[in-house]
Order: structure tokens, then C-alpha cells, then sequence
């Protein structure tokens, strides 16, 4: 870490250390001892800010409660870990972090009927409305994680036996979901671009209604899947899903929050958003939205009453298990939302920025791209197979030589070690860290006598 | 807010701008631009440090992303609100949220076999064991609240139409995870001293199997509950459920990271703690602990096979749905956890503490505890119907009367308007806070003439 990122670290706990005397002391009351604690804690903030400034000094804190490193990854590389772009925290969130971070804080001005989602300060029930519409949907619930919005679909539509229509490019939390309602996953297969159709789907509903004499009860497709993040034909599917009056979930863990997502015009039932996938928010959190046809179902509330105190407990919703996500967690997400609605307008610059890296690495001869082409998503696959590979097999860091060049230059969240089939996410990078990456990408390459083709990178 | 707590969050605020410059510089790279940005930014830290020292000067941030308020209930009162107490965070788990933001920060080193619980930097892995043996149990897993537990055991125990026992004062997120798994509760009735017994237990189970010709399928008990916070038989009641070859779930909601908690010999099969309510952890978060017995059942693998790709996902569990807390959620808990397994050895002077308060609202004429006497919990319900409602019926401020009297005095967290019967806690808080609160009170009630009785105050 540099030590103008570790000074950084270390007037923040610090300032979290003064905060902790405000916290115990008596309201409305000063001790000369407690004034001798602030200076003291003060002045070592200012010598921390100086450092900062100075771009100088000697660590002091290595650790988090003696055992946790000081996580810097973001402050001092520039990370394409594929799965972890879209879900960086906005400033804004790491304040709500800082501000909400006691589990009960969203909870001290609950009411009457006691429920999260209708909370009015700070404002969660109007986020609630404001994350239906802007998925365009009727309503909307956060949930621990998109995973837990699929759980909450199947446990309410799924019985034993019953057959859920999937991609064969599923995610495996939808595999789990569904064996935890006791269903079967049926595959809709590829075509030969990697793309699940509108027809494949049809042909899979009927293949299953021949077999089981059953139609699916459930139709749950990725907009764009984790593998190779291509686009699937979601609106084709939706519509047949409907031919057969079955329900169709939107699967959008990899596009809300990234990009614009319209529900109903999408014809999806059901729309489930990660929070720490896609939407700049803390882990675990995600969004459920439904439409007001399907919202009494998958939102029931409770009919279970004590058999001796005869209790209910009528606004609790079932399959929510009551309120869900409280504390940082929530606020982290409400803080990034006002951010989110916003940089969705912005996909197709992403898009630029992503085909440009794509590009750039497909100047680097033997270099191919394995997602579909152009780039219509910020997540990749590549395949250097025939590149960065060659200069592995004769090295004896093997594979690692290229996750050791990428790191000297501060690059960082390729998959350690690998150089053959592997994935990269650009989203949210400046095109000055996009530009840097790909010349960091091509020098490598050059260093190690692979020829670069200069002239394929036609967006420059 | 105080002027001091007021310009503690701005220099926290304005640090994370400075680390967002960090973040978005390209790496080992210095711009004069950014240098000067920074030097900004520093001299506004100053700035603030100066107005911390002197506890002067405007507030200059109001709101996070515009619409949310600096949450500063914990720095600027005494907070006896029922169940905040024991998950207000550590100093620590501020840092770790702090540097665990982003949300999968866990993930930067997952490796095969690619789940949570097997990552070992951060040391997530030897988390979980020493979290199994904090409750003497062999297994543990972290869950997004403690109902998250519930719903994983009756999810894998209860069929359609099982019977499940409950106390007659279970917290509604049982209701709700037997119902979710289709089951039916049925409540042990309370003693005279609202009290759960091993003998009424029995006679439970026995008319359960009379009536529906079918024993229970599990017997979930409180340790304390949620209303009086008086402690429940658990012991004996496992002991009961096992005569039957019922397995047994204690809800540690309000024991599991305040007071010790052991798992074997209480005879539990299964533990759930919740990390928001008493671990000093963010929300949602919480600890499901098992048996080398019912590890198998509970945190089986998924058996789904993809019936085109024959894809399947071996070690993913199907009731956590795969990996379940990551980032500032579980490294909160994790940057807790020394502190809690500490703290719970200090349950006798909380309790004390807990006594002495509810001594000094007793000497209050009038007043009483409906909460079991004395006290063994630092949460208690109280009744003032004939101490502080007097005062209320005659006030024009009805009930908020006492509201506003203490919040002057910097106490808040009794249920705004509430003088007939209410419920606080005292965990956490120092002797020298209890003595306030109680000062405090007892002013208020000499002020409205009540009669207060300082001899009763016996352990003064």
C-alpha cells in the first residue's frame, strides 16, 4: 500500500477512535480528561494529515482488530476483477457506511406497522417506490442479495417436482433456489452464438410438457449471464414464457444498476437486481420488484396464528421473513441510488470503453474474444490461448508472469495464475485507466515478443 | 447535534473524498491537479480538526447524497432503546467497514473450492470455527440474520402440515420460517411467572401427537424472549425434545455475543445467534451453529444436475444459497468478534447494572417490572402506569411528555409517547451512564411530584 493511501486509512480510524470517546461520554458534559483525549487524538490526525499531504511517513496500523489486513485494492490498482466492478461503493455510500453502520440505525423512527419498506426517515419508503420505477415495475422490496429474490420467487410458485425453466448458462444460485423449493431445472440450450432464443425456450416448454405432462412453472432467464455476459433475447422470451401463461423472471444481476432495465416493457413478472453485483451498494443486498398482479403472492403476508395466544403478525410478509436488510447495508444502497439512476444513462460510453480494451487485446496477435462481439456488456471473456499462454508455457512463473507484469503496473483482478480462458470488467473505469490498461496489456505482450497489430484498435 | 460529533463526521466525509481521488488516479502516477485537489482537501480536514478541538464552528454537511441525515444518536445520547443495545458496532467493526466497503471485498482471494466460508485471507475460514466453538457447536455458518437461520433448519426439517413447537412468546420470525416451510406452530404455554418449562413442553408435544397422530418435527425455544426477556428452560426443554427424538433449536437472539452460550450442554442441535442484536455486528447478519449430527442434513450440497449441461455446483450449500454475508457485513462481525468473546464474560456486572436501574425505576412509587425480578437480562419491560402515566394523563403533551424531558437530558430510545408499559436495556452502557439514566429519571419523577423512595436503590 502507498503510504498516501495508508495515512488516509489511518486518519480515518482515528477519527473513528475520537468518535468513539463522543460515544462514551455522559450527553451535555465535558471532563478535562476527555478534552485531553481529543487534543491527543486530534494531533495524531493532523500528523496523519500531514503525512497524507507530504506523501510521507511510516505505517502505524497494519491491522483491523489485530487480525484483518487494511484492504487497499481500489485505492492503489486498477482492478478488472470481473465480478466486482459494478458493485464498488460510491463515496456517498462509504459515508452512509461511516454514518448507519450500527444494525438497528435505519430502525429509530420505526412506526406503526412496523415494517422496513414503509419507514419514512430516513426515507425507505420512498426508495422503495423509486426502485420499483426505476425498473419500471409496481413494487419493490430489497433483499440480502439477488439470489434471496429468486429464493423468494421459487418458494412461492415452485411445489416438489416442478419443473423451472433455465439457461444452460444459469447461475448456480438459480440451480439452488430451485432445488431448495424442491423443483427440477430444465436447460433451454445455446444457439451457436452462445445466446438463448425466444424459440429454443418455446421448443424446452414443450419438450417438458411432453415429458412430465406438465407445463414449467416458472420461466428464469439472465438478461445477460455470468459466463460470458451476451445478451440473451429476454423480451422474445418473456412473451412466449406468457404464450403459456407461465410466469417470467428477469434476471438482472448483471444489468440493473449498470444499464437502463425496463420491467414492463421487458414483459418480466418478476425483476431481481444485485446490490453489490450492479448497484454500487454493500454486500449482501439486491432488489425484488413485481408487478401489482403478482406483488399479493409473492409478498403475502403472514396467516399463521398461535394456536393458544391466537398471535398474528398481518404486515409481515412471508417470504421477506419480515424486514430484510437494515443498517449500512440499506443506507449503503440508498446512497448510491441518486448515482446509479444516473451512470445507467451512461451505457453506452461503458460499451465503448469495453469494446476499446476488447480491441486492444485483439491487437495482441493469437488473442480472441469468447463473448459475442462487439462487446454489448462491460464483463468479457478472452481467450489468450494462443498469446499471453505461449509465453507461459516457457516460463517458470508459468501463467503467474502475467499476473506478476499486470501488478508492478498497479493492474490488478485478472484470475491469478490464469493466461488461457479468462474474464475482465471494465465498468466504471475512466477511459484514461481504460487506455492505460490496454497499453500496459500491449507492452507486456511486446516485452515478451508477441506481436502487436497496432492499427485494430479503430476506436482510438 | 453537537457541534463536536457534527464536525467528527465531516472530517470522516471529507477523508472519503480523499480516498476517492485516490481511487480514481491512475496507479503510480502523481498529476499536479491531483496534488493540489489533495492539498484542498486536506487543509478542509484541518479545518475540521480545528472545530473538533474547540468544539466550535457551523456545520457545513447536512445530508449524505442529499436526502439522508447524519445519523448521530449514539455520539450525542444515552440510548436505551430495546434492542439496539448489543449491535451497536465496536470501534473495529467501524474500521472494518470502513475498509470492507466495497461488497465483494471478502472475494479478492477466493480460490477453489470458491465459498465463503473456505476463504482464509481475510481469515474467514478460521472465523467460522472459532464462531461454531463460541457456542460450543461444531459447525457454523453465517446467515443474514438470525430468521435467516430459522428458515435454512425449518426449510430442510419441516414438511406440509408438521407440527413445530414454539414458546407462547416466539419473536415472529418463527411464525414466519415455520410457515414459509409450510408448517404449523404450536405454542408451549407460560407458567405463572411467564415462563417456558420442560413439563409444559411435554404436555405440548403429547397433545400434539394425540391430536394430530404425528409428534413435532422440531422444538425452537427462546433462551430469553423478546418481550420480557425472561429466561426459558432451555435446558430441560431439550432435554423434553430429545425424550421424543425431537431435535431442539435454541434462539440465542439475546444471549448468543452478550453472555456466554454453550451449545452441548444446553443440548441444542442447533444454535442461531443474530449479529445485528447481540454480536455489535451490521445488519443483517447472524450465526447458524450445528452438530457433526445435522451438519449433513442442513448444510447439504446441491444434488442439481443441469439435465442438458449436466452442470452441477458441488460444494454450494442449497440452504445458504451458496455463500450468504460478504464484505462489511461479515468483516464488521469478524472485526467484533475478539470484543464480543471478551464481553460476554462481563454478563454479571451487565446484569447488575441492569438491576440497579430497574431498582431506581422501582423506587419510583407506583412503578413496576413485568419482566421476571431480578432481573438476569439487560433488557426489561417496565410498567409506569401508576408512577409517569399519571403524569401523562394530566399533561398536554400526554405520554411525549416523558419523551421530551429525557431527551433534555440526552436519553432517548424508550418508545416516544410510551408511560404505561415499555421495555429498555441497559447492556453495554458504563455504571456511570446506568447512574445517570437513573438520576435521571428520578429527577423527572420528583419534578411531577411523584413519590421516589431512594432507600429502595439497595445496591447503590
Amino acid at each position: 500500500m502507498d503510504i498516501r493511501t495508508q495515512k488516509t486509512f489511518e486518519a480515518l480510524f482515528a477519527l473513528e477512535d475520537i468518535r468513539e470517546i463522543l460515544r462514551q461520554r455522559l450527553p451535555n458534559t465535558k471532563s478535562p480528561e476527555e478534552e485531553n483525549t481529543i487534543k491527543e487524538s486530534v494531533n495524531k490526525v493532523r500528523k496523519f494529515l500531514d503525512d497524507i499531504e507530504n506523501d510521507a511517513g511510516t505505517p502505524e496500523v497494519r491491522k483491523i482488530a489485530d487480525n484483518i489486513d487494511i484492504r487497499s485494492r481500489e485505492e492503489t490498482n486498477i482492478n478488472i476483477q470481473p465480478i466486482q466492478a459494478a458493485g464498488r461503493l460510491t463515496p456517498e455510500a462509504r459515508k452512509a457506511l461511516i454514518a448507519y453502520g450500527d444494525g438497528y440505525s435505519t430502525c429509530d423512527a420505526c412506526r406503526k406497522p412496523f415494517r422496513l419498506d414503509k419507514i419514512s426517515s430516513p426515507p425507505i419508503a420512498p426508495f422503495h417506490e423509486q426502485l420499483a420505477s426505476f425498473v419500471n415495475m409496481d413494487v419493490a422490496r430489497v433483499v440480502p442479495g439477488a439470489r434471496r429474490g429468486f429464493q423468494a420467487v421459487t418458494s412461492s410458485l415452485v411445489n416438489k417436482g416442478d419443473s423451472v425453466i433455465v439457461s444452460a448458462l444459469a447461475h448456480y444460485t438459480e440451480f439452488l433456489a430451485v432445488e431448495g423449493a424442491g423443483g427440477i431445472v430444465r436447460e433451454v440450450p445455446l444457439n451457436e452464438h452462445n445466446i438463448v432464443t425466444a424459440d429454443a425456450t418455446a421448443e424446452k416448454i414443450e419438450a417438458v410438457k411432453q415429458e412430465t405432462g406438465k407445463l414449467p412453472v416458472l420461466v428464469m432467464i439472465d438478461h445477460f449471464d455470468y459466463q460470458y455476459a451476451n445478451e440473451h433475447d429476454v423480451k422474445g422470451i418473456a412473451k412466449v414464457a406468457h404464450q403459456y401463461d407461465i410466469p417470467f423472471l428477469y434476471n438482472g444481476a448483471y444489468t440493473v444498476g449498470v444499464r437502463p432495465v425496463d420491467g414492463k416493457d421487458i414483459g418480466a413478472d418478476f425483476v431481481v437486481g444485485s446490490g453489490h453485483k450492479s448497484m454500487a451498494s454493500p454486500a449482501p443486498s439486491g432488489v425484488l420488484a413485481t408487478t401489482e398482479e403478482w406483488a399479493p403472492r409473492i409478498f403475502r403476508t403472514t396467516q399463521m396464528t398461535g394456536d393458544l395466544t391466537k398471535r398474528k403478525f398481518g404486515v409481515k410478509e412471508v417470504e421477506m421473513l419480515g424486514c430484510t436488510l437494515m443498517g449500512s447495508t440499506l443506507l449503503g444502497m440508498m446512497a448510491s441510488f441518486p448515482t446509479v439512476k444516473e451512470r445507467v444513462k451512461n451505457w453506452e460510453d461503458e460499451l465503448k470503453k469495453s469494446n476499446y480494451l476488447i480491441d486492444g487485446l485483439l491487437a495482441i496477435e493469437g488473442s480472441k474474444v469468447v463473448s459475442e462481439y462487439p462487446r454489448k456488456h462491460t464483463l468479457s471473456k478472452v481467450d489468450t490461448i494462443n498469446s499471453f499462454d505461449l509465453v507461459a508455457q516457457k516460463n517458470k512463473r508459468r501463467g503467474f508472469f502475467l499476473s506478476d507484469e499486470l501488478s508492478k503496473k498497479g493492474i490488478v483482478g485478472e484470475f491469478a495464475g490464469a493466461t488461457r480462458v479468462w474474464k475482465l470488467n471494465t465498468y466504471g473505469l475512466s477511459w484514461e485507466k481504460v487506455r492505460y490498461v490496454v497499453d500496459t496489456f500491449q507492452e507486456i505482450a511486446e516485452k515478451y515478443d508477441l506481436q502487436v497489430n497496432k492499427e485494430k484498435n479503430s476506436n482510438d
